[in-house]
């Protein structure tokens, strides 16, 4: 058998330790698997003292978590530090200028440095691997990369942020509304005590635009993807959807157009039977639509220790086996600058709440807004007062372009007969 | 650029139909994928003048099949002949030791003699790929090899054979009886003229050997499979199913335990919110339960041509990316050979159906039989007169060993009560 695979690792959180507990525990499986022994030889973290139910006493401890970038014998350094710049990413670029390879499980740094970091690992000719940055343990980019990569893929989407899926599952189990949930899903450390990034759709946004990049062949433009999140849902919006025979879920959606590239993080109506739907609590899934194979999907865990550690170990194994190539799939030179695709071009069909004053002329004015900018209304429902006395109307449209749609919500806008902000979902076809 | 990857192709069914389509029709993007062009060089199939809608007048076109592994140029060749043995056979040998890669789709070939051809692939220190040969377009022997690498897997199960899921899903959807169904499927031609190796379970094993290879780190052992198809299921069995709330699939399950290798591929009866209970139509899936992952789940197309050129081609691409390594994911050296688990250990709950004369007595000799065995009913169901007149009875069993379900069934084997076999499903946890 040859030498060892030598790591250093940088970041001692739940994933780091993961790594650490993984790699112990299968140690001789992997070594079978991998050709090699993985042997981690270094590791860096902010705190030195702090117990991580771990013996670290065997590993080098390097104060200088960038330092590691130069560590004696390491081959491959796993940043699991977090953060898109400041020392995660000084230790991607000293990592890959040393020539040496690197394996991150950093969504927001691929999203926003991803290309260069390829260009720097091409140059070099070292791996610059990040399975575990998109859903968790999902094998998602090596499905994309090698699985599906005989396709055309013509669109790309999932659910990929767990914490959104988990609450928007409880708020469907138990007909609860949103702040409720989220209360609870941060008393159990399902949602972080700040969730913005994840119920706003930017870490969603973050892997999508991972995703699309590996997918279309495309250079990863985080900034072209159009973000919202689950915040101002209702209960009563999962309530209509499901009488109508669909599942609220946040989707990323990329597709790849006559006109550009279309990135976007939004709730979705999913119908009841898409497999989409029936991805309940913290799961992940991802759908691939490619021209010769078809629908594939890969489901599975989108975060924890656990399955985050199997994807960064899987990095590692393709790198002892000498099994990597550009990280996004092709040589950088080959990814396209796509422009951005305008989803005012888009076609579908929508789900539009409005949450009204209860009073006489409300429904016309709505139906009117509709009326004047072309958009055919499908069904239509009004329910009476819902919890300080307004009125909930929710519309389905027939297909409609996305543009005409802007037009009638910008028609309405400043209404004196709307409460609030209306909800607008789109509905997968 | 590199020189292209130059394949010579043996077979031109529709799925060699569809690799040519395939390789046309991305020929640029697999180009920009793989770091070189794919380009078939030569063809050989039994036929040389069926009119098979590509043309073929590009390609060298050889006569005698198994010459194809000394194709002057070719580097890899691809078979898609199929059969375990006969030329398929030949080809393989001797492709191998001319020292060329060899991609295939043959999953009986695999099943039966995959070892020794990884042997030879190892020797010569080519590749040996056969993605297309387990689930069709679905990366799964990829995602069990690579993906999941990290994880010693406990269980792999699926739905791996697409008639049969479409024979179920329209006995589930239309409450239809198997052989009406059946019919159709093969005037649809989803299903063979001689379907005995879809229906009565041999496809399955083939892949489910396959897989539990790679998923195990074993030497595939196809005899070692305890095999039962769906012929002898009855609309009724999948109406009792959906009432207890399940539906029923026909599963490959391979289990690794203390006392070796368990691989059976039967009909099941699956929790409705399990994700395989929603696979329907002729999709495959394949769930993996890895000690780190947790459960994944690959969903897609399991046939076709599309979805298995798709599968072939992927091989292509790794192979010209250099990404290949020992075929069942790690060297055959270190392949163990598992001993056979023996089904009687196990403990689950069963689904028992007799039909039975519709007389006095018949309810307490099956309950007495299954008392005497030490096994305790969850639940039965007795309707009455079933077309001949004959009684059906269905009975849940608690978890027992299989073992002592077996006993009791032997107790009432020549029974004067029961008409025809009883059938006995597991119901997966």
């Amino acid at each position: 058998m040859s030498e060892p695979l030598r790591v250093a690792l940088a970041g001692l959180g739940t994933v780091g330790g993961g790594v650490i507990r993984l790699l112990d525990a299968n140690r001789e499986l992997i070594a079978r698997r991998a050709g090699r022994e993985i042997e981690i030889v270094a590791v860096s973290a902010r705190d030195r003292g702090k117990d991580r139910g771990v013996d670290l006493s065997r590993f080098a401890w390097v104060d200088d978590t960038t330092a590691l970038a130069k560590q004696p014998g390491a081959e491959v350094v796993v940043e699991l530090i977090g953060g898109s710049d400041g020392p995660a990413l000084t230790l991607a670029r000293s990592t890959l200028a040393a020539g040496r390879h690197f394996v991150t499980a950093n969504k927001a740094m691929i999203a926003h440095h991803g290309l260069e970091l390829a260009q720097a690992a091409e140059a070099a000719g070292v791996a610059l691997k990040f399975e575990a940055a998109v859903a968790g343990g999902i094998p998602v980019i090596k499905g994309l990369r090698e699985g599906a990569a005989a396709n055309e893929i013509a669109r790309v989407y999932g659910i990929l942020n767990g914490t959104c899926n988990f609450i928007l599952s409880k708020m469907e189990s138990e007909g609860r509304d949103f702040a409720e949930v989220l209360a609870e899903a941060q008393a159990l450390g399902f949602a972080e005590s700040d969730p913005s990034f994840d119920i706003d759709g930017v870490d969603a946004a973050h892997k999508l635009s991972i995703l699309a990049a590996v997918a279309f062949g495309t250079q990863p433009a985080f900034d072209d993807v159009a973000i919202s999140g689950i915040r101002h849902l209702l209960g009563a919006d999962i309530a209509e959807a499901a009488a109508l025979g669909y599942r609220v879920r946040l989707l990323g959606l990329a597709e790849a157009g006559t006109d550009g590239l279309f990135q976007r993080v939004h709730p979705h109506l999913v119908p009841i039977d898409h497999p989409l739907a029936n991805v309940t609590g913290s799961l992940n899934a991802v759908v691939a639509e490619g021209n010769f194979v078809g629908r594939l999907l890969f489901q599975g865990a989108g975060a924890g220790d656990g399955p985050t550690a199997s994807a960064v170990v899987a990095d590692l194994i393709d790198i002892a086996r000498g099994e990597f190539g550009p990280p996004f799939a092709m040589p950088v030179a080959s990814l396209s600058a796509a422009p951005k695709a305008d989803s005012g071009e888009r076609r579908g069909r929508a789900y539009l709440r409005f949450t009204v004053a209860d009073r006489v002329g409300v429904l016309a004015e709505i139906a009117a807004a509709m009326r004047d900018a072309g958009v055919s209304i499908e069904s239509l429902i009004q329910r009476g007062a819902i919890s300080d006395g307004s009125v909930l109307v929710a519309i389905v449209t027939h297909e409609s372009p996305e543009r005409s749609i802007a037009q009638a919500l910008e028609k309405l806008r400043g209404s004196q007969s709307l409460v609030g902000q209306p909800m607008w979902m789109h509905i997968l076809d």
